[in-house]
């Protein structure tokens, strides 16, 4: 948090000259000082040392060893409360910022990797049994969907935060004729903090982002679950690119899905840290305590693992393969025009709950005889209504459920191409081109 | 949730007949036995049957009962999934409704006694230490601070809800010509969900809205917390009314919070609720899973929860005594215008930090002479700086040290009166009238 | 807890009795008057007072009504305090009882299945990769080991528990001459608690309770998980009865897993319960706060939630098909004799790192062919080893490879039978027959 | 973990030697090259490499460079899945070890600041409110049976942990001819565990760990919040030694109870660290998941964070000045002595329940009247009961009230000191002398 430190103790400086509060020659050799503290720090050169206790001290201490007077002047009008709580809030905006920018790079490869299986059908499932024939773009296309909440989220929260707490001083306020509106507007905030207690005992931003972030490191968890399961044998429906995978020590045939085990596993590591400042905050009266020090490393972590959850899962979704046959295999398997067959019914007459009821019956009958649906005659689905007739037939094939399915978010291909083409608009007017970012993920390989 | 069911099934029923799916007289009937069945349940007449799963069945198997074979045309182009997915989110979009409003009834009781208090003067802590004097009212409207961005965490909720998952059916959408635009509008939803998958996958503004609630669960134990210190001996700042607090069964002198000690532990409630269903979806495959019908337990108990606490919080906030003489007590204690001294010497023209180590040295010269600051000598403080004059003696009453805090948001009056003006604006915008309140909350005892 | 609360309050006035407090008339009448309380509760005729807080104080103010002078002498030399940490113990001394019987009906049912299938072969799965041929009795017998731990965590929780804080009163203990060894002995506890202030603050028996049932929770979680899968067409290892799935409201041909799911998803509910009442305790000075009533629901609420599932867990295993041609099916597709192919050539003297490299060769050179490894050629097997002779082939059959495995605790016959005899023997001594159990659970079909 | 991994290495490859299934020259060399890596590792010279995937594969990697074939015949007959579940189950056998030290340490000093405070009165809290007076010592024993159950907890997790998975291979066990029980026994272990599949998929004795460190941290956020309320101006009770305080940057009278802050916040951490392995576990099939890697990060951070807590709490209790005069006049200030009028009309037979309202009236009448009880006359109490007589003063004195509470576990001097003895011998037995853990503590002063 050096970096937001720096910045911030720059524009404090600045507005104390503009203020007449120290003497524009101060600021000047404050600013300069500072400069090359961070050139220190960035080149390694800088000695932490620990008898000042963290990092704004360890910074200020430098500060006065290099630029003398001037150095004790910088702290006028401030306390560790409000600068503490506006490095937080910078470093928080930064990192919101990257996972807003995450969350889109990998929305971009699914895009990518949607738009090319359009014509993909598979199982779409319930209770993880197979209920329905769907496209497998419409099903990429619902994780960008959580993908796309979870910018949202994102969003809101560094709006509610962009509020500047500079100049709430210890927790009161300062006498010295301070512009908090010009640090405010400096460090890029919307305005400042309205309540100086509040400005300093406040970490709701922190909460808020825990939050967003364990609520994505769910769905990142989900998505990965799904492709544990699509690599099994049993699945089949996708294989792994060797960098995401690990052979056993001692089962040279297996392809361990690693990588996708490893992010369901994070979302632990995410609630956990959530959880952590949930409980450190509950029950702390005003203003500052000394237990909101521990802020930092849930909010560090959980920011750490998001962002390499979210990379790993790009590189991932870009490279795998998509095994078609086997999806197409399953499809073939079930019984999953049953719905279709019901929907058939029903438009011709049949109240909704008895199609279901004949169609179940139709369903057992089959099974008991080891046939599929289509593999029954017309007179014994006429045996289950009079009213069957051959255009039975024309819907069982999955290819034909998938596009009855015409309503809006459905499964039919225009609905798809539609959401789709949406999305691409969207990462468009972020500056993504997906196709790009699929394509450099690839190069990896 | 039957209400929300009835009225999505009525906006699903019209637009089915609107369509043309179902002909108007079934549209009649399906209404008109909704209307019946709403009636039965208000009245306690409705006979609930567990051989029915569920509410939705339930419901739905009376209909049938009632008018026969329209019942059955009800469930046409819909499935339970998006049928539940839609009533939870009109009982959800409602609840936070309620606890924005309870939110705001809690702000204006807050505002009221603020307003009361402006001249009101006592320590504000660090570290539960006193640092400096500050106004009551800062201090209470801080919580008004917290409870402002509670409200709008709750508002950016409702806006990512208010999409309608109802035509999504099962996961894949419907082969039946229906109008998703015309039962979102009808159901008071922005718009359709995009993806029939994602529509019934989808729990985040369950989980959005148990983080809301558990950072405003957090909130309230943190006042709850200082109302509990408040009221012991020690502190002896507030009283509370006797509805709040309990005698003891065994020392019958003893008040005790008994309502701000239970307000503080339900934080543990509400953050157990949201870790609950963080759980439930971890690694949950697509699309619907039965787990999801353990998101119900938790959101009602949270809400329910939450409203509670921020009711009895209104009550017991409207009813308090506050203590001024002892709060102006504790002032007179301390040596809490320390800062006030280091900033005169700072003004000038002493570096901020050794103005810090002067009046470091002055304080512990005070202690050890067992003395106030105001009562050492002006040649006392001379020893330490020669730049002391009479001047600085101004400064060491409380009721000046608040006064020189002008900065935006700090103890001055000014600004304190400021900050109660904006919130009363906003309290009127939205229909509320804070003495009202306070004075409905009174009446009560 | 009314229960609990009686009997606490007859052991209580009888000890007030022997030691000359209270007379032996008043004794009698509490006795006497408790007594028709808990048989008027039993039989529902009794009529809670919201005006009396709680339980203890509603039995209290009848048993004044009924017996006068006696009753008001009941509450000598104890306090609330120590009457309800007493009731609580009592309650959760009992719940766990339960839950350990619970197991130990579930550890039966499931080695009753694993009895029957010693000889059923199917995968064993890392990663949920197919890894190497185990018997289904051994994998069955893994959650055995899960609930004999649960069983020893709720064992230890008892012990450590059974400490009687009656007579701790508030929190000093009290002037009476009474005697807690005779109330302790009465009630069952292994002696009084040491520390009067302790005795009231404690709540740690709950806490250790909440996280064992956590545990177990996530046992359970981890069976339903397997039972969930295994049900899949992908799979296909089990079917549920009916009793234990449902079918779905617009697919008539789907059994969905309904009951493993819940159960899956409740572990989230007693974990939610675990940190609702960490945060309650968190940061609570001593003795008695009101928080801590909080305990109450989360403690029967985890204890209700884990009964339940094991319940129905055992109804479900007890019930289960399992399709032993589907896992054997599955043994034949992978390349799970990989391993016994290795340490066959580690046996004749190839360092074991090397024989795994030699025999990942010839997997990858089997699969681009797209043959088993049985279906190479004993030359394909000596173009990566010399060493490879016709004994290679016999090694490569699942029911050889499992019978290898003789190590203690591996998968071969003779140690899944010792494991089988180790269970049946602790069954019994504890009372339990496994057969009868799983008798009994069929019957309900 | 590199000891545990180094030290199992040695167990199983002299195990392998001893069953002839390696020569004794192969087990020489592999002893000799793993002593000599453990003293780089030691020496800080050994290289990690990111190529080999962890601590387990480095060394290995590096074993075969020293050694040659005889380290490829290391891994014979185990599987990376044992390996691993083994080293983590010496390394959480040590951690737990050294908790229980700690925590006997912290017991001692709580004892030794006891015994000094014998004499100490001060009044005893519930709700936060005044209750009765205690003697300090009993408070400061209450916090060490929280510590003693604690260390009950560390043991039987020890205890049910101490079997050891090596030789469960990856999950089936395995062909060669090992002996289970040697490597057990070389290791320290009860016995090997029962089931190879379990072996590799239990984590259940981190979990237990993790619960026992959390319900830990909460005991020590107690006593913290305990430290923070009595260092307040307002309590005054307790003095922290600076090396536990700090001052503020701006307001330089203060001394902040950091290091109590911290602990109590702590308890955050810890707790989020026993859900994230939770949220781990849950719903994960057996065997081993690539998952539970994540288990190392909240081991390692919960039992560091702990031991550290307890470390600093030890030397901030030791170096405790505690303010008994402060203490005292608390005393005098409230109405604790009611609790024992009222037990003095109950001994003249007064019903408890009719004592307990006439002392309350007695209360309110002098907290009318701006006076305390002992100030009262004779005939003001006759007014409310014409039992009272001139020794009801006696049991005025805070001195005489505590004296009064002989019950077993009271606050009377003889139940203090007994309960003083009795931990002392304890301590002795665990070979730990309390006076001499203190004596270190205050020498870094």
């Amino acid at each position: 948090m050096w970096r937001e430190d720096i910045r911030a103790s720059v524009a404090h400086s600045r507005m104390l000259g503009a203020q007449g509060i120290i003497d524009a020659k101060d600021v000047a050799a404050i600013e300069a000082g500072l400069e090359e503290i961070a050139k220190e720090i960035e080149e390694n050169q800088f000695e932490w040392k620990t008898e000042y206790e963290d990092v704004h001290m360890n910074i200020e201490a430098r500060l006065i060893e290099k630029v003398g007077e001037a150095g004790k002047r910088l702290h006028t009008a401030r306390s560790r409360n409000d600068q503490v709580a506006t490095d937080i809030r910078l470093w928080t905006r930064q990192a919101l910022g990257r996972v807003i920018e995450q969350s889109d790079r990998l929305i971009a490869v699914i895009c990518a990797r949607a738009a090319e299986e359009v014509d993909t059908l598979m199982p779409g499932y319930t209770h993880l049994q197979r209920a329905q024939p769907i496209r497998l773009a419409l099903h990429l296309l619902a994780w960008c969907e959580m993908l796309e909440r979870d910018r949202g989220r994102y969003h809101d929260t560094i709006v509610r935060l962009n509020e500047c707490p500079l100049g709430a001083a210890a927790l009161a306020g300062t006498s010295f004729p301070i512009d908090r509106e010009a640090t405010a507007r400096e460090l890029g905030f919307r305005q400042p903090t309205r309540n100086s207690i509040d400005a300093v005992s406040d970490r709701d931003f922190l909460l808020e982002s825990l939050a967003a972030l364990a609520i994505q490191a769910v769905h990142l968890s989900r998505m990965a679950e799904e492709l544990v399961l699509w690599s099994t044998q049993e699945f089949g429906f996708v294989e792994m690119a060797d960098r995401f995978a690990t052979g056993s020590s001692i089962m040279p045939q297996k392809k361990n899905p690693d990588m996708a085990e490893l992010i369901r596993g994070k979302a632990g590591r995410v609630i956990g840290d959530l959880v952590n400042l949930l409980v450190v905050m509950k029950g702390l009266p005003l203003a500052y305590n000394r237990d909101m020090q521990e802020d930092k490393f849930p909010i560090f972590d959980a920011f750490d693992t998001v962002e390499q959850s979210l990379a790993i899962m790009r590189g991932m979704v870009a490279t795998l393969v998509f095994r078609r046959e086997r999806m197409r295999k399953a499809l073939d398997e079930g019984f999953i025009e049953a719905t279709e067959i019901a929907d058939w019914l029903t438009r011709r007459g049949v109240p909704f709950r008895e199609s279901h009821q004949i169609v179940g019956k139709i369903v057992r009958f089959a099974m008991a005889q080891g046939k599929k649906l289509s593999d029954l005659s017309l007179d014994e689905f006429k045996e289950f209504s009079p009213l069957f007739d051959a255009s039975i037939y024309e819907i069982m094939l999955p290819e034909r459920v998938v596009e009855l399915k015409q309503s809006l978010g459905g499964t039919a291909k225009e609905q798809v191409l539609a959401l789709l083409s949406d999305f691409h608009s969207r990462l468009l007017d972020r500056g993504i081109q997906p196709e790009e970012v699929w394509r450099a993920e690839r190069k990896q390989e």
